[in-house]
């Protein structure tokens, strides 16, 4: 029984995936069943690495949704629109879909899956999160019987690569992008990535299956890796930490809300000090991995490529297969299974960031006077924060005052006498505690400024 | 729609298993339809740690299956007998099982699968391998567009335990072991465990799942750790290698074989050096990892508990959910899903290992003369060894007889005279050739002893 693809977009995404489907031989079987029937591509002239027949090509996206020969819709030409009207579409008309396009179902998710469900046809996604590894499918299929309590992630692999770098080689932040830009592991305009909303993206997905229900996109608070100093990268590094851009969906209470219930779930993204010895911790390069904690699973972990035409090409096949294979349990007049289609069954609500707890890591530039620890520690106690370590790092004659972006000499002015500079780790408080201390802290006339602050988990 | 669950075996993970069901808040909605009807255990009168109706339980384990209120049979007993006469009863009468049993799955695992496809029923196994690793629904569902190259782990949390130790306090073997048995790691009879046997059953599976057909049980070669010396995992550490039982099954050829040609595995099982930097590297204490390199995927790895009540829980309840969900699609006289299935699709054939290609750890004891290392290197060379690195360590007097377990003095005749110790490690060479090499070592009159002899990656 052929199964007919039809293709939106061949770019190295989908040219991967046309890849797979020429060539079957040692895959699984399912795969020499499909066939690449159209292709939309933006300009015929182009020359393409494959082989293909020059009458699957088209420049018209509707016309291959439309085609009778098309049961399968494959859309990985990316972007907000037109791919949301063509995934409607392809609903529309009864086709199921296969994305990898994070940023469409972050933000049309919801539509999408309403679209979906009132048509009785799958839109598969394994492809938007974490490129080759499966990780949807493992959410939706093999961890229903737990209560989640976190999901998190290194889950985009530019800023992991940058990352990497600054770490190995004390380079600085925008020496280490200039170079991944050259390099082609960060785009030319690399804002989605390095300022976080990529990997927000791809939460909001992980957050929206592990929970069972729509997570808002623009209730993510991100925070990129761009303001990021190579200094906290090195002290992090000599107090037994490593840092990550890490994105995190964490359920409050005890999930064991009755039905119709929402849960409460904290999500962001935010650079991140992780012990050397936590799972994450060990990501290296543009690799990805995902953490999923639940009861009764505890920790299970998800590592691999995050990006690149193969692996994302693999997971967007694994999808197609997927459809392939559930056609064989009922024909195309079948209900659907509950578990690929991901069926929303609880609201997820985002609480303020506030609320929550976690561990901190601040620096701070003071004035290099007898007392000064003791000070900034009065002040963190009184506002019931308690402190894991608090360490002076080398003093420095007039550098208490080093721009985030560590290029350069310091620009303060001199005359203010020798400066000290304090890294404190606090143990888990609640945010709003922590802040206060931190207010407090500014106000202290030997604190010259609070020059970096980082979640630590 | 209610579905009946009949739990053969109320013991760690059956209670586990209970437990979910019990409670569904918070889970995914499907737990809630999910319903025990029936238990068979050994002896009614043992205390439950659960709440459970005592008209549930019964000794007679075929009852269990029989009753027409169970639709799905869990078998939670372990052991290869009654246990498969009892999967293969339940597939007579129709009804789908899950099984958390690895030793059955890997020597029966071909029958039960024919009785399964002749009767339309699923067999699914997720927590037989991993515990709570969800690594047998990604095998058979997300990474079917590969050619898959290369499936190994760390799949046997005992002696992850124990080699962790081992290099964590430079503990030798029995110490450790001992511990880990009255901490309750190890089985009093730790056979099955530190003699490779369970990770030669577990990547028997894995491999038939990977490669899409039988992978006869028997033929797997497997080497445990119970003759492994502190020693070698000490200088293992100092040359940056860590020492692990890994389970291989690896590919032979180009994995562009025709349908119906078989394809060539290399399966094994045996203490591992692995650099430091390997990502299988850093799985400490019980918990297992499974990496997965396929083409175009890379490498792809699934890390968390490998075993205990409440991992080994969530994989069986994965099972059952995904048994639950898709016949939501098609009712009971729907066809199979050839994913979910895991229908053989060709034949998998085991080379002799002699013919395959890997790099060597070898410790030699030797007498302490000029250019023995010369003698050593030549010997290699002359085989057509390539080697990596070759080390002397300390020599001591009359030490040149170590027994293999480390423990106390050596017995070795002093008069023996100064001894060396010298560790070759060889880039990647075929095994006969490596083979060959050593025997002509052991025949130089400076070398006392082979003392180990590993493989590394």
């Amino acid at each position: 029984m052929t199964i007919g693809i039809g293709l939106l977009g061949l770019g190295t995404v989908g040219a991967g995936v046309a890849a797979i489907l020429a060539s079957p031989e040692g895959r699984h079987p399912l795969v020499a069943e499909l066939e690449l029937k159209r292709v939309a591509v933006r300009d015929l002239s182009r020359p393409r690495p494959l082989n293909l027949a020059p009458e699957l090509l088209s420049t018209c996206a509707e016309a291959v949704i439309d085609d009778p020969a098309v049961d399968i819709v494959v859309e990985v030409m990316g972007g907000l629109e037109p791919a949301r009207s063509l995934i409607l579409r392809a609903i529309a008309a009864g086709k199921p879909v296969v994305t990898a396009n994070k940023a469409v179902i972050a933000r049309y998710g919801e539509e999408i899956a309403a679209a979906a469900a009132a048509q009785g046809v799958y839109v598969l996604i394994e492809a938007a999160v974490g490129g080759g590894i499966p990780i949807i499918e493992p959410l939706k299929q093999s961890l229903g019987g737990n209560r989640i309590q976190r999901v998190s992630g290194i889950i985009n692999g530019t800023t992991n690569y940058i990352l990497s770098r600054m770490a190995d080689e004390g380079a600085a932040y925008a020496d280490v992008l200039a170079d991944a830009q050259r390099l082609g592991y960060a785009e030319a305009d690399p804002a989605a990535d390095v300022q976080g909303g990529d990997a927000a993206d791809k939460i909001a997905i992980l957050a929206g299956l592990a929970y069972g229900g729509p997570v808002p996109r623009a209730g993510i608070a991100s925070e990129g890796i761009d303001r990021l100093d190579a200094r906290d990268v090195a002290y992090a590094a000599q107090l037994g930490f490593v840092v990550k851009l890490v994105a995190t969906a964490e359920r409050l209470g005890a999930g064991t809300e009755a039905p119709g219930e929402p849960v409460q779930l904290d999500v962001r993204v935010h650079p991140t000090l992780l012990p050397k010895q936590h799972p994450l911790a060990g990501v290296h390069g543009v690799n990805n991995a995902i953490l999923v904690e639940g009861d009764p699973v505890g920790q299970v972990m998800f590592y691999g490529p995050g990006a690149g035409a193969g692996p994302t090409a693999s997971a967007v096949v694994a999808d197609i297969l997927n459809i392939a294979g559930i056609r064989q349990v009922g024909g195309a007049e079948a209900g659907l299974d509950p578990l690929l289609a991901a069926s929303s069954w609880r609201r997820c609500e985002l609480v303020d960031g506030s609320t929550s707890r976690h561990r901190n890591y601040v620096r701070l530039h003071t004035r290099d006077q007898a007392g000064v620890i003791g000070r900034i520690g009065t002040c963190f106690g009184a506002a019931g924060v308690s402190i894991q370590s608090i360490v002076q790092f080398e003093a420095r004659e007039g550098d208490g005052n080093t721009d985030q972006s560590g290029e350069g000499p310091s620009q303060e002015d001199p005359s203010a006498g020798p400066c000290a500079e304090i890294v404190v780790i606090t143990h888990e408080v609640q945010e709003s505690h922590f802040r206060q201390a931190l207010a407090a802290i500014e106000n202290l006339s030997e604190v010259t400024t609070v020059a970096a602050c980082l979640r630590t988990l």
